[in-house]
């Protein structure tokens, strides 16, 4: 299923896309798409029934805005590093294990809301990533199997990161990483069972209508399932979390002098096979 | 005044700790305390006014549990190395600017439940911290007037840090500071109004019963108005999240091998002038 939800920000109503594109209307099945319902299995089935039996309304889909697709995420974690052929394209080594940053859910924005180029910045930069939405408690987990039985499904998430503020002010990651507006998340949550294989999906991103970013998940180092074991074994996931799981190359930073951030009014786009398409235009702070 | 929470996890409700120090319930006034009341001066005066009416009553303080005196904290921003004491401990150079990272919401827990030693943690560290608890958007603010209008108020915080987590397994200190428990925070939130000078406030901290930290604000490097106004200009704050403002010298990671780290079975003592004690027992996850 690709679960969304729509309408204006903080008033948004939960919605399906089904098989044919069209846009139904979940408000009369679920109250919203966040945690609590991801961790229902009942409550997903009663969604799954309702779609299936054409029972549910038809949404116009015109001029509406899509937000994330989960509410109230709670936290959202991000590995860095994560991909051998941006590794190589920061000069950085390979990971031995994965690198763990955190972003505030209050950086979590919809696909195509606007975002914003933070004061004083000169190098605001982009990152495609595949965000894993989890569905299940998850602490010290064991196996792969486990893992990927804690993902309730996947979206596209845009991990803004401002390279300065990251990197030469004196410290860790996080001070470029949590801006506000810095997560656009969605369109859809794809749920886990409409993703075969998490590990064959083509990530792409486009500055101005030109393609920057042009990777596949097979380029991870760390594939989703090890992650998510992997984090849990240092933090308790909840429903309603997310984990960003590190970006291909081409990005700026990797750009030869002088490289290429973002400025206001420039357009962003980004898409994964199956996860939908965001565009965000940017904007001063 | 005092305000905190009661009662079982999840089913706190807000109170009250008088001038006689008497346990006064709240939730005939508000609904909880949170980011919403922090932010809404008019509920906030009808606390003041019911307490100084004498309406509230009293509540047995017998056997009742003390949850984190904010519900659903937003995020907590954490500041490192930012006591000059603390800085000289760990052979660290003095920052030139503050070191921001983060923990998610979900490890902040009540001032006397439990803390667990994740497993395979042999580096399990205490740390004291002056929490400053947000009442007002804050975003690119100038002055430290600004910022010191943003504070609601103060609660001591444990800033529990896994040391090889953070520091020896390849990259972002987060992975060692998001352990689930690792951020105790109460037993109150002291309002600003009650808290003149947040730079002149003694911190101490023992592990079973020994005195471990003895450390002060004045030895902050940059004081709260200067982080809450640096913070805000990376990353928006909004009522209900908190900062720990970094730990004064006494840590285990500073002392000469073998280092004391925390082990199951040991109690963790900390206080703050006028912020009130917690003692966490700790175990094994």
């Amino acid at each position: 299923m690709k679960l969304l939800r729509v309408g204006t920000t903080g008033a948004e109503r939960p919605a399906l896309l089904d098989d044919a594109g069209v846009l139904r209307d979940l408000s009369g099945v679920v109250p919203d798409i966040d945690g609590a319902l991801l961790a229902d299995g009942a409550a997903l089935g009663r969604v799954r029934d309702a779609a299936g039996a054409g029972e549910l309304p038809a949404l116009d889909a015109n001029g509406l805005r899509i937000g994330p697709p989960v509410a109230r995420v709670g936290k959202a974690v991000c590995i860095g590093l994560n991909y051998h052929d941006h590794a190589r394209e920061t000069g950085a080594p390979i990971p031995e294990e994965p690198i763990i940053f955190m972003k505030a859910a209050d950086t979590v924005v919809g696909p195509d809301d606007t975002v914003l180029v933070p004061r004083g910045s000169e190098k605001t930069d982009w990152e495609v990533e595949l965000a894993v939405v989890i569905g299940r408690t998850a602490r010290y987990l064991v196996t792969h199997e486990e893992a990927l039985a804690a993902v309730a499904g996947y979206a596209v998430a845009h991990d803004v990161s401002e390279r300065e503020f990251q990197i030469e002010r004196g410290g860790q990651w996080d001070k470029g990483k949590n801006c506000e507006t810095f997560n656009p998340l969605g369109p859809w949550l794809v749920t886990a069972d409409e993703v075969p294989d998490p590990q064959a999906l083509g990530l792409r991103l486009w500055v101005n209508g030109e393609l920057k970013q042009n990777g596949t998940t097979a380029e991870q180092i760390f594939p989703v399932a090890e992650v998510v074991r992997y984090v849990s074994r240092f933090m308790t996931l909840y429903p309603g979390d997310i984990i960003n799981t590190g970006t291909p190359a081409g990005v700026a930073m990797g750009c030869p002098d002088p490289k290429p951030y973002l400025r206001p009014g420039d357009v962003v786009e980004l898409e994964i096979d199956g996860l939908g398409r965001q565009r965000q235009q940017l904007k001063a702070a």
